[in-house]
């Protein structure tokens, strides 16, 4: 067994030892430099994990791993595009770097590899694993068009905003857990058990950064406090006071002083209970995240996404 | 046994059925937009024909068939952003008609949905049919990143060119027909035949869009003759014009004045020769297709797969 705390490491060097093509330089090099950047592996260490806890030997699933850490960063790579963001973990975004034309591109390219690393060795259980890693990217795209579309709306629904990022984020999560389970040839009762608890994790994550970009510790907060009040960015604390105070958050978001818009906003988010209603909903997430854990894996597994589970509560990015 | 000039109908009339999900409309109407666009529907074509050539109910491998098509329209999609084209097939681009947003994440959808069909109902073929399909997918992104490079460089060899041609354009319709000869259960010997077919196949193609470009029929041609030259594309043409005559080839790109910088590059490839050797060209690609084309499909497929590259040959666009 590899102790789950160096699945991590182990992800790492497997990422630096993907062999890419010498030509053409243009289209491989920026995939490279979008896999250096550090990473938090969250998706490929749950995925073994899972894969471990099922009874498989990790590197056994490895590449499918692989193939949902490239996933994820194609995905990042291509929302920087559609964001105009500049940086990503402290480094230029790539078609900062290089150009958009070039991020585009690398971008399929690196969907494409995360096919093949999905498909490679996966033996007889290719046609599950593809099947739940297409669906799942399929979702991810629903997501990030539900999260567009909300940018243009005042109307959004609370249900709506976490049907959005359980598509955004969490079925790619989810989808890890399952693949590891299937990789291990864990039955089905299992593999969606896990299922489950990537979906609750990933609400709960989700809602944490919601959390702490309003309401975060300046010191360990790694950004400025307050950019999702600035942008005027619909996460759940904004959609909840847009329905309980439409007239006075309207007032507040037309404040043209940056730090006097987030100041009244987060106010107000105080006044409303935001702060702790949303803590209190992340908690609910994590309870059933940790209840969906299943008998039928090793107990340091269990252990494992236990911690992982109670540890996104109280982090601080 | 479907009449092999049926097969393009086939396949327009299984395209409108693709189930697209209702929700996000801003995801599904531009993919749907697309794929309505008057194709030639040229890759599942054959991949179709290749198929019952090799003995399959060309039905069987329909998804397969459609999964080529939307990796096409796909590739086209993203191309366009690239590019900055306004417009396709005679109706404004994606990114003219929504927003570049729009255009790269239904262009990341359109892959993955390829990647789908690809899988649907492939059986015991899944393996081998994404393994090509996934080469295939990366052989293009490396083709157009050349195409890309290739503009910014003045020492182009012939070679590298016809490389990238068969990378972006030619192991597309190679990968059609060997995807319908696996799929028909066709041997090793019958698929790489094919396969050798689609790659002689594109590369003719691809030169007679050149050479039609500059020297084809205004009447017949659909669009303004001359495109290739006022904007210094490097084809074919143009990159022996550049080894063969490097410093009166410098001076008519310089010249300011649409029409007689046309004439006068055409007039340059004229004097030496480059369109009676690249009709050649094309000839020596039009041969080696049709002798590629293998002993063990049937008599009609024979004939429908001869057919398609003479044609190639004399075609108007």
């Amino acid at each position: 067994m590899i102790p789950y705390e160096q699945l991590h490491q182990l992800i790492n060097t497997e990422i630096k030892n993907i062999p890419f093509p010498h030509q053409p330089r243009g289209l491989y090099e920026p995939i490279e430099y979008t896999l250096e950047g550090n990473g938090k592996r969250l998706r490929p260490t749950l995925l073994l994990a899972c894969a471990q806890g099922c009874g498989l030997n990790p590197k056994k699933a490895i590449n499918q791993a692989l193939g949902i850490e490239m996933y994820h960063n194609f995905t990042l790579l291509h929302d920087d595009v559609m964001d105009k963001a500049d940086m990503r973990r402290s480094r230029p975004t790539v078609h900062i770097r290089w150009n958009e034309c070039t991020a585009i591109l690398s971008g399929d390219a690196m969907l494409t590899m995360a096919t093949q690393l999905m498909a490679k060795e996966a033996g007889k259980h290719l046609a599950e694993v593809l099947e739940m890693f297409n669906r799942t990217a399929m979702e991810v795209y629903e997501g990030q068009q539900y999260d567009m579309d909300f940018e243009q709306r005042n109307d959004v629904a609370v249900e709506e905003y976490i049907n959005m990022i359980r598509l955004k984020t969490s079925v790619l999560l989810a989808g890890s857990c399952y693949i590891g389970a299937i990789m291990a040839g864990a039955n089905k009762h299992t593999a969606d058990a896990l299922y489950r608890y990537g979906v609750n994790l990933g609400l709960a994550f989700q809602l944490v950064d919601d959390l702490l970009d309003t309401f975060g510790d300046p010191k360990t907060f790694g950004k400025e406090i307050g950019g999702d009040i600035a942008n005027n960015k619909k996460t759940w604390l904004l959609i909840n006071a847009m329905h309980m105070e439409p007239k006075k958050i309207d007032a507040y978001l037309k404040i043209a002083d940056r730090a006097e818009k987030i100041e009244k906003v987060r106010n107000l988010y105080k006044d409303l209970a935001l702060d702790d209603k949303c803590q209190s909903l992340i908690n609910d997430y994590i309870q059933k995240a940790i209840d969906a854990i299943p008998e039928g894996i090793s107990p340091e597994a269990k252990l494992f996404l236990h911690n992982l589970a109670v540890q996104n509560v109280s982090r601080q990015k």
